[in-house]
């Protein structure tokens, strides 16, 4: 059976094995060689800003339904990074954006994510709720709801973009230490 | 059968079909539902350098096994984007790191890859070829072999790197547009 048959849908099977030239145990299927890699996932968003205030969304799925987050989620095959982040702002807040810089990279490993966080201008104002939000606002900074934000990283975000507001240039930011 | 028993090695059996709340065709377990999303591989690199020079390594293994790279790969799970990187330049430089910047995040959508790139020192100044490259190199600028760099992100990172150099911030480069 070849790769090609397996892409009509006819079953892989799949065992534990280090493949050739490799040092980490995969998935391999022991009909065709193919190996199943699983490698960390992108997530692109951007912390979305008009007039001093940040869109946020609150979440209509899980995980963290109900909670509040910026627009985000996975880059797709076949998008670049800016692409797949102005998707989601479209998406998730109904937001047109322009992305402005790279504000940070977050690797989250017990999820094996890399978060690839822009800023980014809202340019026209408007903004609705997608089918994965129940709501979308802008926020002033003191009213921005820090106790019921989706994920630890929707806090980073702020913040850092909260310490280099206005500057055309600043050093990417990573995730902080744990704790 | 669960999710869990094909984790013991039991074969899936993929369709091509639209999970509920996605937008996309993914190949879907039509035993158990789990969907075998692809997404875009996270290769993790860095422009080496040390005393103007710049380390670049000939490669062992295909694609374009013989041309001249900098150390770079897929990042795994479980390792920050940092931890890889410096990963990757112990394993094909032996080579020992300090991260300095993000260079450059390029999306290269045809192989589905997301790069990101950093300027990083060389100290101690000590390098040797691992076992994906036949020789490692200190290049001064004004030797590095143009025309055999393995892959065009390698130019990119390269003359990005070439444009901030010293220089403690700078906004991140993106893919440069086709042509």
């Amino acid at each position: 059976m070849t790769s090609a048959e397996h892409e009509l849908g006819l079953p892989r099977n799949f065992a534990k094995a280090v493949p050739d030239g490799d040092t980490i145990i995969r998935d391999v299927c022991e009909t065709c060689g193919f190996v199943a890699y699983q490698n960390p996932k992108v997530v692109v968003g951007a912390v979305i800003h008009r007039e001093d205030k940040v869109i946020l969304c609150r979440r209509a799925i899980e995980p963290r339904a109900g909670f509040w987050t910026v627009p985000a989620g996975y880059l797709e095959v076949g998008e670049t990074v800016a692409e797949g982040t102005m998707r989601e702002a479209r998406e998730e807040a109904g937001a047109t954006t322009i992305i402005e810089n790279v504000l940070a990279i977050y690797t989250i490993p017990h999820v094996a994510q890399v978060h690839i966080m822009h800023v980014a201008r809202l340019d026209p104002p408007q903004i609705h709720a997608g089918p994965e939000s129940l709501e979308v606002k802008l926020f002033e900074w003191d009213q921005i709801p820090w106790s019921e934000l989706a994920f630890p990283s929707v806090r980073w975000a702020l913040m850092h973009f909260k310490m280099v507001k206005g500057r055309r240039t600043f050093p990417v930011f990573t995730s902080p230490p744990p704790g």
